[in-house]
C-alpha cells in the first residue's frame, strides 16, 4: 500500500481514519493488552461506513430506527470505542479510552451490551456477532412489515473477520440469512489473510466469496483502504434483495512497518517505538490519545449528521395513531401486554378443572395458543423439530421472504444459529423470540445461550425431550448433565414444570422477564395434572413450593422436578399408606427458590425430616438442597441418573435405571 | 422413479437393496419407533458401496486396514444394522434386529461405538459423523506416511444427510478436510430434499455442491437409485487428491406409495398396511424379518469378500520388521510407551528441584516437550491459539497436505470441528490426539466433547485461560460455570493442576487413560511450584491429597484447585501465624477423588475442622465436598465467583471479586 498516495488523494478521510488507528494503538499500549491490528486495518472501512452510510444519531443511541452496527470481530473493540468517542457518544469519554480494559471502565476487553451505549450486542466469542445480526435483520423486516417503512427502515451492518467466518455458527447464520433473503444485512469482511496462528493459509483454503454466493448472498468486493472504493461497494450493497457480503481487502496493522500484514499485529501492543514510527508514517504528529481539534470536529459532525433524520423520523412517528404509537413503544420496551396475566390465570383455572394428561411439551403448546393470540410480539421457531417441540401454534404464519408478517421461523438444523438469531432479535427489540430443540442439543447452542445470560437477553428456549423419558432415541439424545450445566450458568432461569399449570406459570415468568433468559425443560412423555386446585398466585415464581403436605407427622420431604414429580407423588402414596407422613415439594426453578427470603425457604424445607430428591438427571448440584438448606447428610438421598442413558421405551428405562416410586419410598424408609 | 424398470434392469442388486429396506421397515415397525425413510432411500447407495467398494471383512471387524464406514445420519441406524446383519457380522443376529431400540439390545436407537462391532463412531447428534470422519482420514494419512501403504491404505466413507450439512460443525469439518486435501475421504450425501419439518426449501436454499467446491472438495453426483451410476461415481471418487462429495439424488422412503418423498417417512413407522403395500411394489414376498436364503447368501458373500484382502494384508504386515510390527500393534492398541512413566518421574524430580514459577499452560508445554519426544503417536493442535495454549513443541512438524508425518495441526478457528476430528483420530487408532482452545470455548465444542465421554474416547483437551485469571479479555472469555459443566458430565476427568508437577501427573493420567477423556484446565497466569518435595507416586491420581498439613491442632481444611491453591497456601500462612492449624488439600480432579476408597477420602477430609473451598469459578457442585463428605454446613464456606467476570488485569479482578488469601482466612476465622 502506498500510504503517501492515500494521504494525498484524500487527506480528510486519511486523518479521520488515522484518528481511529492512533487511538487503537495508544489504548492497547496503555492497557498493555488488546488487539490493535484489526482497528488499524478496518479504520478506512469504518470511517466510510459511519461518515456516509450508517444512519445514527450519537446523541440518541436508543433511536429505534437507527442502523445497527455490529462488530462481530469483537477483539477489535478499540475500533468501536474509538468510533463512539469520535462521533460523540456521551458516555464514551477520552478518560474511558485511556482506561481501556481496566476495572470499572466501560471500555471492556470485548464490547459488552448493556455496558456501553452504541454497542448493540456482546461480541468476542467469534461468529456470534454475524449470527446475532441475522436476528437483527429479521426483526427489522418483521417490524417494517407490521409498522410500515415510515417508522422502521434500517440496515444491519456487520464487521466480521476470518475467525467469524471459520466458526461453524457462521455457516448456520449465513444459510439462514440467505434463505430469508435479508437484503438489509450487509457484512463487511475484514479480509486480511491473518489469524492468530499466522496466515489463514495455515488452516484454510475456503473461497469465502463462492461460499457466500452458494448460500444465496450477493457478493461484492472493495479495496479496504480506498475510501472511494469502499463507498462504491456500500452504495451498491444497499437495495439488494439478498444479504450482501463485501469482501474488503485489508492489511492488518495497516501502516506499521514491522507488524503490518502479520499476526504480530493481531493481539499484542505494538510497542512505543513501533507506534512512534507508525504515526510518523501516517503523518500523525500527536501524542498518545491526542486528537487534533479539526479532526475531532469533523468526526463530531458525523455523529450529529443523523440528528435531522432522527427528527424527521420523530415527526413521522408522531403522525401514527395513538394506539399504534403506544403499541410500538410497548413492543420496543419489551413490556408484556396487560392482558397476559389474566389470560394465563384463566388458562390455569381451566386446566385445573380439566386436568389433562399431556406431555409438558404439549402443555407448552397449549399455553402458546393463548400467549400467541395475546402477544403479537412473539416469534417462535424450532431447529427442525417443530412437531416434536410443539412450538408452532395455529395461525402464526411462517416468517420468510414472502411473508414478513409471519411469526414462525423454520430455523433448519441450526441450533446455534437459532439461539444467536434469537439473541439478535431480542436485542433489536420489538419482538419476543422463542425457539425449540431437544434439551440434549443445548450442547450445540451453548455458545449463544451463554451470551443470552451474560447480556441479560430475555429469550426463551423451549427444550423438549428433557430426560431418558424420551425413550428409544437413546443416550445421544438423552440429557443427563444438561440441567446441571444450565443451573451452573449465571443469570438463566431453568424451569422444569411438572404439569400444564406449572408450564403456564413458567411461560408467564419467561415472557415477563426483564433481563434473564429462560429455559423450559419439557417432557416427551405424558404427565398428569397435579395442580387441580386453582391458585391465582404464580407458585412457580417461588421456585419451589409444597405440592402435597404430609398427612400426620412429617417424616419425609421428597423434592422433585418435572416428570419426576409424578414419581414423588406416587412414592408419597406408598409412604403414607405405611403411615409415613410425606411432603412433596415441586421444585420447578432452583434459581427462583434461591432468591426467596430465608423464611419462605425454611417453610418449604424445614430441618428435621428425611429428604430425598428425585430427578432423571445426574445428582450434581442437588447437594445444595439435600444438605445445604437445613438438611442433613445422613438423612438424605438422591434417586436419579448416575451415567448416560440407554435405548429403550421410557417406562423400561425408568424401571431398569431404578427411578421409581418404589425406589424413592425404599430410600426414605432406609433413612428413617 | 420407475421401480419396475429398476427391478428388471438389475434384479440381483434390487433384491439385495430391498433386503435392507425390508429390514428397516420391519424393525422400525416392531419397535414402533425409529427412522425408516433414510435406510429406504440410501439402500441402493449402501449396497453398491458394500458390494463393490468398501474394503472390509465381516469376520474381522477390527482389521486395522479396513475402510471405515460412518453413518453420519445416525438416525438411519437400521441401515447399518441391516448391513451388519446381512454381511454376517457375528454379533448382529436377526434377534438383535428384531429387538431394535429395546433394553439390552445392541441395536440402539442411534449407532453407538463400543456397543456393536462395525459401528466406528457414535452418531445421531447431526454433523458429528462427517466431522469424526475428517479425523479418521487424517489418522489414515498419518499412519500411511509412518508405516507405509502396504499396511495402511484405506478410505473413509461417510453417509451424511441434509441435517449433517446444515449443522455448523459441518462447515468446520469440510473446511478442515479441504485444507488438508484428504483425498481418501468420500462423503455420500443423501440428497433427498427432506428434513423433519418438511422440504429442505422451508429453511435452506444453499447450493451444497458449490459450497463443498468452495471448500476445496471434488464434487460428483449420481442417481442414488441407479446401481451402475452409483458405482461410476464411487469409482471416480477414488484416487482424488481432494476430499470428495458425491451428491446422491435419492427419494426418502423410496417405494412407499403414501410416504416416499415426504417428511412422513422420516421419523415414524410406516404402519403395517403401508409396509405391505410397499413390499408388494418392491416385489418382496416375505414376512417381517424374513430374508430369502439366496439374498442372504449373496450378502454373506459380500461380507466374506474382504477375507482375501485381509489375508494378503496379514502377509504384508508379517513381512515388516519385528520392531515395526510391535510398534504398529502398540499404537493401534493405544498403549503408552513403557518409557513414559520413568520420563514423567524424571521430569517431576527435576521440576521439584528447580521449582519454576510458570503458568500451567507453560507447564503443559514443558511436559509435552518430554511426552512428544517419547510418544510418536501424539498429534497436537489448537483452534488458532497455538501461542496461547502452548500446544506446539519443538520438532513436531506441521501436519498438512505436504507433510503427512507432521504432528501438529493448525485446526483454524474451529473448536467443534477440532474436537470431533480428535474423536475420529482416536477412534481410528494409532494416534493420540490432543487439542487446545480457551476453556470458555468448550462451549463451542460441547457437542463433540460430550461424545468423547459417551464413547469413552481418551482424547485430551488442553483448555487454557481457565478463569478470571486471564484478565483483560473480560467475561466473554472468562469461564465461571465451565468446571461445573464438565464435572457434571459423566466419564470425563477434569484436571485443574496447581503447578508443573501436578500438570505432569495430569498429563500422565490423560495419556494412559483407557476410555476416559481428559480436560486440562490451565492458567494464563504464573504460579509457583508447590510440589518441591519429589514423590515418585502420582498424587493427582488420587484426585485430592494433603498438600500441606496443619501445624498444631487441625482447625481448618482449605480445599482448592489450580491457581487458587496459591491463595489457599497463602491463607494457611496467615492462619498459622494466628495459631490456627490449617491443612491445605489440593484437589486437582474431583472424579478421581470420588473413586478413592472411603478410608482415603476420610483421611484427606476428616470430620471436624472448618472447611473452606476456594476456586475462581462458581460454587455449583462444591457442596458435595463442603457438606457431603463428613463436613458440616454451619462450618463450611466457599470463596469464589458468584457471577460472570469482568475486564481488568488479573490481580485486580481477584482483589475486587474477593478471591484472596485474606478473604479465605477471614472466612475460616468467622466459622471457628
Amino acid at each position: 500500500m502506498d500510504i503517501a498516495a492515500l494521504k494525498t488523494a484524500n487527506p480528510d478521510h486519511w486523518m479521520k481514519a488515522t484518528a481511529i488507528r492512533a487511538l487503537a494503538m495508544d489504548a492497547v499500549q496503555a492497557a498493555n493488552s488488546g488487539h490493535p491490528g484489526m482497528p488499524m486495518g478496518m479504520a478506512d472501512v469504518a470511517t466510510v461506513l459511519f461518515e456516509r452510510h450508517l444512519k445514527f444519531d450519537a446523541s440518541a443511541p436508543d433511536w429505534a430506527d437507527r442502523d445497527r452496527f455490529i462488530l462481530s470481530a469483537g477483539h477489535g473493540s478499540m475500533l468501536i470505542y474509538a468510533l463512539l468517542y469520535l462521533t460523540g457518544y456521551k458516555q464514551m469519554t477520552l478518560e474511558q479510552i485511556k482506561n481501556f480494559r481496566q476495572w470499572g471502565a466501560i471500555t471492556a476487553g470485548h464490547p459488552e451490551y448493556g455496558h456501553v451505549d452504541g454497542v448493540e450486542t456482546t461480541t468476542g466469542p467469534l461468529g456470534q456477532g454475524i449470527s446475532n445480526a441475522v436476528g437483527f435483520a429479521m426483526a427489522e423486516e418483521k417490524l417494517r412489515a407490521e409498522f410500515g417503512p415510515k417508522v422502521v427502515d434500517h440496515y444491519t451492518y456487520v464487521i466480521a473477520g476470518d475467525g467469524c467466518l471459520m466458526e461453524g455458527i457462521s455457516h448456520e447464520a449465513i444459510g439462514l440469512a440467505g434463505h430469508q433473503k435479508l437484503g438489509r444485512l450487509i457484512v463487511l469482511w475484514d479480509n486480511n489473510d491473518i489469524t492468530i496462528d499466522g496466515a489463514v493459509s495455515l488452516s484454510d483454503r475456503t473461497d469465502q466469496r463462492a461460499r457466500f454466493a452458494a448460500a444465496g448472498w450477493k457478493v461484492l468486493s472493495c479495496d479496504g483502504h480506498n475510501a472511494a472504493d469502499i463507498d462504491r461497494a456500500l452504495t451498491e450493497a444497499k437495495g439488494s434483495d439478498q444479504p450482501v457480503l463485501i469482501d474488503c481487502k485489508t492489511v492488518i496493522g495497516f501502516g506499521s512497518p514491522a507488524k503490518a500484514g502479520t499476526s504480530g499485529a493481531h493481539g499484542a501492543p505494538l510497542g512505543d517505538a513501533e507506534i512512534a514510527t507508525t504515526k510518523a508514517i501516517y503523518g500523525w504528529e500527536h501524542g498518545p490519545f491526542e486528537i487534533p481539534a479539526d479532526v475531532l470536529d469533523a468526526w463530531r459532525a458525523i455523529g450529529a449528521r443523523g440528528a435531522k433524520a432522527h427528527e424527521d423520523w420523530k415527526a413521522r412517528f408522531a403522525a401514527l395513531s395513538g394506539t399504534k404509537q403506544a403499541e410500538f413503544t410497548r413492543r420496543m420496551a419489551g413490556e408484556a401486554p396487560k392482558k397476559l396475566e389474566s389470560a394465563i390465570r384463566a388458562f390455569k383455572k381451566q386446566i385445573s378443572e380439566s386436568a389433562p394428561k399431556v406431555a409438558t411439551r404439549k402443555s407448552s403448546e397449549m399455553v402458546l395458543e393463548v400467549v400467541n393470540t395475546i402477544c403479537p410480539e412473539t416469534i417462535g421457531g424450532s431447529a427442525d423439530l417443530t412437531g416434536s417441540n410443539n412450538t408452532k401454534t395455529a395461525g402464526l404464519g411462517v416468517f420468510n421472504a414472502d411473508d414478513r408478517k409471519g411469526r414462525y421461523v423454520y430455523y433448519g438444523i441450526r441450533e446455534h444459529g437459532m439461539a444467536a438469531a434469537m439473541n439478535g432479535m431480542a436485542l433489536h427489540g420489538g419482538v419476543k423470540p422463542y425457539g425449540g430443540t431437544f434439551m440434549c442439543f443445548t450442547d450445540y447452542a451453548r455458545g449463544a445461550m451463554r451470551l443470552s445470560s451474560l447480556m441479560g437477553v430475555p429469550v426463551t428456549y423451549v427444550m423438549t425431550h428433557d430426560s431418558i423419558g424420551l425413550g428409544e432415541d437413546g443416550p445421544t439424545h438423552q440429557p443427563v448433565e444438561h440441567l446441571a450445566m444450565l443451573r451452573a450458568t449465571p443469570n438463566v432461569n431453568v424451569f422444569r414444570p411438572c404439569d400444564t399449570v406449572e408450564t403456564a406459570e413458567a411461560w408467564e415468568l419467561a415472557l415477563t422477564s426483564d433481563r434473564t433468559p429462560s429455559v423450559l425443560a419439557l417432557t416427551r412423555q405424558n404427565l398428569p395434572t397435579f395442580r387441580t386446585e386453582h391458585k391465582v398466585k404464580n407458585l412457580t415464581a417461588q421456585g419451589a413450593y409444597v405440592l402435597a403436605d404430609a398427612d400426620g407427622k412429617r417424616q419425609a420431604i421428597l423434592m422433585a422436578t418435572g416428570s419426576e414429580v409424578e414419581i414423588a407423588m406416587a412414592a408419597r402414596d406408598l409412604l403414607q399408606a405405611d403411615g409415613i407422613g410425606t411432603r412433596v415439594v415441586s421444585f420447578p426453578c432452583w434459581e427462583l427458590f434461591e432468591e426467596q427470603p430465608d423464611a419462605y425457604r425454611r417453610k418449604v424445607l424445614p430441618a428435621g425430616p428425611v429428604r430425598v430428591a428425585v430427578e432423571a438427571a445426574i445428582r450434581f448440584g442437588w447437594d445444595r438442597w439435600l444438605y445445604g438448606e437445613r438438611g442433613r447428610r445422613e438423612k438424605s438421598a438422591f434417586v436419579g441418573m448416575h451415567d448416560f442413558g440407554a435405548s429403550a421405551p421410557a417406562p423400561t428405562l425408568y424401571k431398569e435405571l431404578g427411578i421409581t416410586a418404589e425406589a424413592v419410598a425404599e430410600k426414605v424408609k432406609s433413612l428413617l
